[in-house]
């Protein structure tokens, strides 16, 4: 069988196996992913990334992580980091890209590349409190994929179609989150 | 005036005088803000993001920045970052920061420390399509923001909430946005 030699570099089985584990203990999927975030000065915030809990316990990242988040020049800002409006097409995007080889590695398709773009429209009127009928975030975001597989134009269309249907990402951005915010 | 001696590191002054300018100047109000991913391997991948749109023109953070993301060992993956669906908290806790920072300027309220801590809780039968009932995304995410500043307890909650009502980033979790992925 050609699937034999595909790699991809996911473990296709072990994602099967937690599958079935967690069809007979719902309780274990109950994840809660964490950010711990600090100001620092301005539009500049500095946000910490490590624990998260799931599969009934408490687990960390190998390594711990930290995200720079700011306002460009052109608003008056110093530019120390991406805007938080950026950080959301990072999501998008390796959501997507980790879907794609996960479900190739299952269809049996080796990706030899898969690059994209994103661009999401927005229009700053919303957050500058111009217009109330302009919204803050974004209008649309646009995703396009290029993707080098042993596969069909169709069957690569297919795999990034499955991926857009389990992406969490993908579902958070698209779909209503609900969002609490409380000062302690 | 008290309000001469605040220094939270806003510029409040140019984004009244960008407020001005937008009304009468709409076309200039729309920004396109950019990523580019590339898969590495497995749920590996790597998202760069420099250049944007907006004010007319082509534009760019003064340096260039990339974002690693993964899924974690306990999903048989290598954890070379992130998990996408993180980044989304990343993004939430900055916006709304760095909105507090600006409202805080804007009224006049010094800022000692913003911290927040963000928790964002799902399901992971979704993204496994155990159960098609559960959806993909955060089930819910909770902001809790511990503030110090020159401030009575209500007119930080009043900043919070003022934050929230402008936030990019809070609009586009908590409301539908529009998504289209396509191969190119």
């Amino acid at each position: 069988m050609a699937m034999a030699t595909v790699e991809n570099g996911v473990n296709v089985q072990a994602l099967l196996d937690a599958r079935e584990v967690l069809k007979s203990a719902p309780q274990a999927a109950a994840f809660t992913w964490r950010a711990t975030c600090e100001w620092k000065k301005g539009t500049h915030s500095r946000t910490s990334v490590q624990k998260f809990f799931g599969l009934g316990e408490e687990q960390q990242h190998k390594a711990a992580s930290s995200f720079d988040a700011d306002h460009p020049e052109i608003f008056a800002s110093e530019d120390n980091g991406i805007t938080p409006v950026e950080y959301l097409l990072v999501g998008l995007a390796s959501c997507l890209t980790a879907g794609i080889a996960a479900v190739a590695q299952n269809r049996g398709i080796q990706l030899r590349s898969v690059e994209s773009t994103v661009e999401g429209r927005m229009d700053i009127r919303g957050i500058l409190g111009v217009d109330s009928d302009v919204r803050n975030g974004y209008d649309d975001i646009k995703v396009r994929f290029k993707i080098d597989a042993d596969a069909s134009k169709k069957e690569i269309e297919a795999l990034v179609a499955q991926s857009q249907k389990r992406s969490a990402v993908y579902d958070a951005i698209t779909n209503p989150v609900n969002v609490t915010v409380e000062v302690v």
